[in-house]
């Protein structure tokens, strides 16, 4: 048989035809008017994205190096930081301030829970020296989303700290107000909704935000944000940018915009995540965020007595489809399917057909066709 | 919602990666070594393809100017044809031998069945002036398959008559075995099985059509197959090759033959044809050529009470899926979806769910789910 290779993993995700254009174009060269217009055309479009007149910054390095460079200019060492950790993207920001010598603080949730905006507001009413609190919009290990609206409500009035997301797989996917919430640091991924292959991340800040990274801090060379804004108004970076993933942002963004901008692609990912919880309900495939999910994928728990990585080989040998299995303290115990990016009703209805076939093929006990009743009944309730 | 643009009509269907890929390449020379290998590649790749030892010719041409060739290189005008007319592509048998002053005489099926072995073989019987058996593998207006084993063992026989059949959208999703079958020119169109784009077409020429051929006939000029076979030899065509469809057809080649070959593909096509039928009869959608389909399509009637155009609309409309409409006789009446090519089960049952949800939207009753159903079970049941 015939198996088109389709990821449907919270990144990469599958690359959008106009993305794959820019990408076969020939190379540019990187100082010339002609790239700076391409350069300022992106930083536009992703103030759009991300909701913010403030300044965004583009970025030669995976969402980590972004996660970084946020770690890095805004705290100092040894200043006090708040890391949100409801999974293993949230360990992440722990790990980055240990590594830089930062006082790190620790709140905790249950994996397929998120923080809630209460224990953020204790932790801070208890350390005052907390200078910045760093949270992701989506943890992608188990699709569960912060609510980042009420944290910037809590950050917004304490003038020494700052609000640090990593929205690298939820923006796109899960409403974002950047500027309006209070957010000082947003970060994004190029690999993830915006449909771009890895390489590139995208970070806006805050005027909050530059008047604390303007007061000095620790070392930092490559991911210097003041040196990178002082570049970028011109439309260049300060180093080597990746050429043909700016060119291709800026197709991306153009397409986006075409199709109804941000709110759009929030509303697709919703429709898909949707589809996908009725049809895992119907199927006995529990939730693994069930109160606090997000809508940039679905986590779920195999049936009682199966295997997940029996299911994730299943789809990936027989129909070449590639969903994410676990990750951290749920690997081997789970598997994902992603709704952020360039994905549409017949992918995901396609892939749930399969995944049928692959349960059924598992030995799990069910109707033929029932997560696919389940699906359309839920989409059409949905896009009525 | 994000529409991603699909293809489900019988040609032109969905490009395969390895051939967008070639067809990105810069162009090369045709009157060079480098060109001639891919050329003579591609003659024995299309050998493979069809079955046959004997001559492949490839044309820069669509499928319709292929059937032209051969019907004006393997008749004289005022020599008797049979035209096997099962629907829209039979009857292009008929209109071709009528301009160039052909004795057409014509053996009619209802559309969606097929001309039957019997009714040729009597017709041959009737009139032994008849030079040439022409017809349809796969009638791609209705579904309909024909015979071309039986036919083959019919002419065979008849040192004066050769067998012409048009396989443009057969070959590759339906069992074709022109050397065994005593084919003796068979078609096909680059833009169906073999997933490339419209702009070739491929013939093969058994020695016994070579001995007609190469006794004169009527007037023709660029399809000139006697020009084109000593051309062809050196790996040269006689005018331009549509050189980047050949560098392409090389690929597509390549990656058929590490996939299994021809008989992977029409068993693919097999399957994805099944699946369809299943999820047809559970939906309450008659067939079009219930005895007498092939694999490369399924060709389908609305449920009572809707027209097939706003079921091609709704599936256009809200998931940017392309099923093609009815043509000829049948036009505005059916709805036809397609098997042939670079289809995988993902996209069927994608394809499936979709039209389950168009159906509904549309006011057919039936339960959610129930096509699905019946497509998961006999994909189960085929690859057991």
């Amino acid at each position: 048989m015939i198996q088109k290779s389709r990821l449907f993993t919270p990144g990469p995700t599958p690359l959008h035809p106009a993305v794959q254009e820019a990408l076969a174009r020939p190379i540019v060269h990187h100082r010339t008017d002609e790239f700076r217009g391409v350069f300022k055309d992106c930083t536009s479009g992703l103030k759009k994205f991300l909701k913010t007149s403030e300044d965004v910054l583009m970025l030669a390095c995976s969402g980590t190096g972004a996660m970084e460079a946020a770690v890095v200019n805004t705290l100092a060492p040894g200043e006090a930081m708040l890391a949100l950790v409801a999974g293993n993207f949230g360990q992440r920001w722990a790990d980055i301030g240990k590594a830089y010598g930062m006082e790190v603080h620790v709140l905790e949730a249950k994996w397929g829970e998120a923080v809630t905006p209460e224990a953020v507001g204790a932790a801070l009413d208890a350390n005052p020296k907390i200078r910045g609190v760093f949270v992701q919009l989506n943890e992608s290990s188990t699709g569960a989303a912060h609510d980042v609206k009420a944290l910037g409500a809590l950050v917004r009035g304490r003038k020494d700290t700052l609000l640090v997301v990593d929205a690298i797989s939820g923006a796109g996917a899960i409403r974002l107000e950047t500027e309006a919430w209070g957010v000082d640091v947003a970060i994004v991924g190029s690999q993830k909704a915006l449909a771009l292959p890895p390489g590139l991340a995208f970070l806006s800040v805050s005027a909050k935000a530059w008047d604390k990274i303007g007061k000095g801090g620790g070392p930092r060379f490559y991911f210097d944000l003041l040196r990178e804004r002082k570049a970028q108004a011109g439309g260049e970076s300060a180093f080597t940018p990746a050429i043909s993933h700016v060119v291709a942002t800026r197709a991306a963004l153009a397409d986006l915009d075409a199709r109804g901008g941000v709110d759009a692609l929030v509303e697709n990912a919703g429709t898909l995540a949707a589809i996908t919880r009725a049809a895992a309900g119907a199927l006995g495939l529990p939730l693994v965020a069930p109160r606090d999910h997000g809508d940039a994928l679905t986590a779920l728990y195999p049936p009682a007595g199966l295997e997940s990585g029996a299911i994730v080989k299943a789809l990936k040998g027989e129909f070449a489809s590639t969903v994410a299995g676990g990750q951290g303290a749920l690997k081997g115990k789970i598997f994902r399917i992603a709704h952020l990016g360039y994905y549409d009703a017949t992918d995901i209805l396609g892939l749930l057909a399969t995944l049928e076939i692959a349960l059924k093929r598992l030995g799990h006990e069910f109707d033929l066709g029932a997560g696919l009743a389940a699906a359309e009944t839920e989409y059409l309730k949905v896009r009525a």
